[in-house]
């Protein structure tokens, strides 16, 4: 079972809300941003893929608020790889402080033609640099791929 | 079958990211949006809530991005509660754009005591406010609640 | 003396931070949409002017911060210009609540060739379509263009 | 003459707009970091402060727009404070990549009183905390404090 991909942030005061905590949709900027670090781990930057005429395009998402972060807490995003199918990347990651997962986010990103944002497959070289961190895809119901 | 509550607004340029389009984390702020406005409609305003020691947190959402809204769109988000539990409020958003549902997200909100945090029953009042935008739920599978 | 430029907008949940108010970024975003209110008003729509082989983009910004919005406030932006040199479109934004300014921006534009992004003078026809909101420059220190 | 404080980080994919570019308002996000970050070096925290009793809310900034930063950038944030007057703490930001400056931020705090928000006079130990990075105030026109 391999280890999830680590990446680590503190929470901006501006991203918190009038009730103290993290406003909702900045948890899926916070996705991304850990979708942009795993790529820079498989392939050296997500600019290395766009170089190549591939881009990728968000399709599905499904977050489990547990519990808020507040103004100054360091985060640690963990992610992982659940599924990859012909043209679907499904990823899971848990948005955590300390020992505790706060918010659970399940997205599906689809690989797309750069230039004609039409479906493309996924190539082999996306493939084996996500390697690393493709687990045995989750019982729990996942976006469909 | 109601008719779903609706409000319009127009997408700003901040809101949109390198790819021309709105990037994918304002939708959620957009499903703010019309909770604001539905509550408005069906209370006088979110303050009337807090002013009667009752706030609603965010507990699930699940989003599906089916074509994407670009800078200077109007859009029209078409919301309707599709249940109402003990202390679980889902709604349906559809953020459409003339003719076609651009996003589509099932939202699960919980009511808690405003002081303290901790889950409240739904008040008959925000039942009966509510009540004119509840429609069965729809068969698709929604965030449990 | 002509009237300013006005656009009305309503405070976010999402734009408000824990000490309850619009975190002080979103004021420029809030600016952002004035202008393209005002050039909505000037020109059909900001598109015509990108269409034209034009863009604009910001050289410089002075806030002031007198008080503060809060959420789901109705704010009114007064647009002014207050400058139109060469390649430089000064602008006053008054982003009021009621009969009170709480901020108020100056803000410089330089007008740039869309595709080369290098300044590129202002053309007849945006002179023209802004001339019904050009007051005679004020004589409080604004940025220089 | 002292060095500034420094601070690093990465531009995100949501700060840049459809120019490719870090969208304007964002740099005042990224001044509030700088402020967060020297106030850890001088305080320990600005949690610190504010379990004293004291905050800081922004009464004025100027921001000059020199070149774009782009998404995934890595820029570095120069901290000086230039002027403690009573109340009012001004400070200059550069926001930099490798050796040149994109954005230069000058922005005045007033300390308040949190809990009544009335302007409070900089105590000792706010001001013995920022002293590291005290500069003698620049000749270039800064908001007045």
């Amino acid at each position: 079972m391999p280890e999830p991909f680590i990446h680590h942030l503190r929470v901006r005061f501006a991203e918190c809300d009038p009730q103290g905590v993290v406003f909702n949709s900045h948890y899926l900027a916070y996705v991304d941003i850990g979708i942009t670090e795993l790529w820079r781990a498989a392939l050296g930057s997500y600019q290395t893929m766009l170089d190549r005429g591939l881009d990728v395009v968000v399709a599905e998402a499904h977050l489990r608020f547990r519990n808020a972060a507040r103004f100054d807490d360091e985060l640690r995003l963990e992610v992982a790889v659940t599924h990859l199918g012909n043209t679907s990347i499904v990823s899971h990651h848990g948005i955590c402080r300390d020992d505790e997962v706060l918010v659970e986010v399940e997205i599906r990103h689809v690989t797309v033609d750069r230039a004609t944002l039409r479906k493309a497959a996924i190539p082999d070289w996306l493939r084996a640099g996500l390697a690393p961190w493709l687990i045995a895809q989750r019982s729990a119901p996942a976006p469909a791929g």
